[in-house]
């Protein structure tokens, strides 16, 4: 994660504040002070006095008491979900994807801007910050307690700079420091980070539970990995951190070399694949009137699902590729988990994730001491634009060890 | 890694004791008080408090006073290496290691069992545990000063129950609880690892800075990861993190599938594809004599070093098939070095290094921001008997978000 330097994003405080809104943000209905002394090992004192700055900031509030046994009522805090906001911005080859979300992780905006890929990277910012402005000025979003913009990009990406190095898909991105040109056009401070680190990220924010270990599988018009390990969102040396390249597929091409997995799956490739072999994805109308990657995609998944031969073989193909790439993952991680989203899962959903419960099943060389389980995103909308803004909202919120460890040596 | 319930180390302290403790340790000259406040950000009184504590345990000791400018001489403090002791012990499919290092993480013993491979698992556990009392007998070690000791072991493993669950190069050791065993024959705390992770704790302690996102590549009797991201030690979801299975190297073999990358850089299939080509690794006097596979391999090594065209073939196949399966890792975890180590990685070292550089600078598939360095192990000895030794130590000795988080809330 890259955030500007002098234009660091509002903390709503010290590692205190943050463990003691982290516990009121996982009580849904409400924690008193002695339930959050206890939860958190802090003392009465630290707790009233952190409560007390945080109702003062509009991030908490006071709803209704509770009669437990003897003594006196306690008043019950709870998150002020509109007492802060977030921006969270998902630049796609294809698409780009602007959301707003609140203090509770509640989704209040989600807007999208097609993108013409000829622009270049200026005139598509301006647009961005327009429609941020747009999404800020609507509503319900007090401008002082916006705390930021997320970007969600496509790597490689240079984290000191906050730079778009050259992604595969996006040529006229190439080395355009997206962060400052963002946190410039909007005067908000803005995070970069890699897509499907992001995408990592809103998953662990918005699932419940068991996100300790996983590997969320990104299908979009790349594939790639967001890893949480030891429930540390892996971002590796550089930023980095999640890309397939290099991964072989366990069938071989013409030349006799293994096929790269990311090109074996890419959706361009395949939507290739199934054209070559005569299959038809689009009515005559329907291609003139644009009809785009992921509608080709999706006509050849239906195509599978109703039984069709040809197309049965390709979906599969991509599947069995699939797994014969998670399997490795799964040995070298050691995760318990698959979670896997982007748009061009959800054609595929279904039958991929039988096929990969069952591959998983059968694999002589899955080494896994644990059952591994293989689900569906738990977040609904563009994942990654979700998760640049959780990313905004967890920097603010969040206890994490490493703050821990300053805010303790000072 | 896998602690036995009710058989806890004796961790020197609370956080702050860790925190100083890690300080002292890492200033090999000894530091005053005031630089381990201004180091710390305790304040003088813990420092006081905490340092009084250690000098009675016999953890640190004083050395000596240093002037520095006007005010009062400052009494260094320095790391009392006999203060604290741990047992390694690398539990290997053809020889046993046991080490003994000191708090300063000085290797003080070193001995080596030759496992007779048809020996059940409670035999040699029993051989191991009459050197491990020979070693703690032997020396300069206080019984009350021994820690406990490490077992690095070949995975899958339970790390519940300290099992070793089926090695496959290791058929009399299925599920064998192996932590539970040693401790009841040595009558210590015992912890149990994998070996490729024990490697890696290792090498981010004996090594001088640079460890923060590394992959160990251990090359024993079998091959596999140690993964170090983000400064921390990865374990997996069950302890089993670091396996190779499934990684597929960019060559198919006879029925046109990928070989695996563990079956074709395994000593034992490359001594076999050496033999099977006819390469002659062994007089005949040392055939009768009991020739090990290490001496075919680094026969094989040697060969390949004269420029032997057969031997040079395989060995740099198996170099080939190496960055292969990098690559990948690289790019996945966006680690910015691999550290070799184990006893196959000796004999090809110089020309490994050398190629994988160059085939890294060559390849199109790393996505890589940044430079990968590749080097050897900075661990001198049985880097996964050290390591197992290590984790004995940095239980008890270094801070640990983790841990801290839990002082924090407790």
């Amino acid at each position: 994660m890259s955030s500007r330097v002098g234009a660091n994003l509002p903390a709503v405080g010290g590692y205190n504040e943050a463990v003691i809104l982290d516990a009121i943000r996982r009580a849904s209905d409400g924690i008193s002070r002695v339930e959050l002394a206890e939860r958190t090992g802090l003392s009465a004192q630290t707790v009233t006095n952190v409560s007390r700055r945080l109702l003062a900031g509009g991030v908490i509030r006071e709803a209704g008491t509770v009669i437990t046994g003897v003594g006196k009522p306690r008043t019950l805090l709870q998150l002020c979900p509109d007492g802060r906001f977030a921006i969270g911005v998902h630049l796609d080859p294809s698409v780009v994807s602007i959301v707003l979300l609140d203090l509770a992780g509640e989704l209040l905006d989600h807007r999208v801007l097609d993108v013409d890929p000829d622009s270049t990277a200026q005139h598509t910012l301006d647009e961005i910050a327009l429609e941020t402005r747009a999404i800020i000025g609507a509503g319900r979003v007090l401008r002082e307690r916006m705390l930021g913009a997320g970007i969600a990009a496509p790597g490689p990406l240079r984290e000191e700079s906050g730079t778009v190095l050259n992604p595969p898909l996006l040529p006229n991105w190439e080395r355009i420091p997206v962060r400052d040109l963002l946190s410039d056009r909007v005067e908000l401070p803005v995070l970069l980070e890699k897509d499907v680190t992001a995408a990592a990220v809103a998953e662990q924010w918005v699932a419940d539970g068991n996100r300790e270990n996983f590997a969320f599988v990104y299908y979009g018009t790349g594939i790639g990995f967001g890893l949480v390990l030891q429930n540390e969102v892996i971002r590796g040396a550089s930023g980095n951190a999640g890309d397939i390249g290099g991964f072989a597929v366990g069938y071989t091409d013409a030349s006799g070399r293994s096929r790269a997995f990311g090109e074996s799956v890419s959706p361009t490739s395949v939507v290739s694949r199934a054209l070559a072999a005569g299959i038809e994805l689009a009515t005559p109308a329907q291609r003139t009137g644009g009809f785009h990657l992921l509608d080709e995609f999706t006509a050849l998944a239906l195509a599978a699902e109703r039984g069709e031969p040809q197309a049965s073989v390709i979906i599969d193909e991509v599947i069995a590729d699939l797994a014969n790439s998670l399997v490795p993952v799964a040995n070298l991680l050691d995760v318990d988990r698959f979670v896997f989203g982007g748009p061009f899962w959800a054609p595929i959903s279904q039958r991929a994730l039988a096929e990969l419960r069952r591959a998983f099943a059968a694999s002589p060389m899955l080494v896994g001491a644990h059952a591994i389980a293989f689900e569906e995103s738990a977040v609904a909308a563009d994942v990654a634009a979700i998760g640049a803004a959780c990313l905004v909202l967890d920097h603010a919120l969040s206890p994490r060890p490493a703050r821990l460890l300053i805010a303790h040596r000072g």
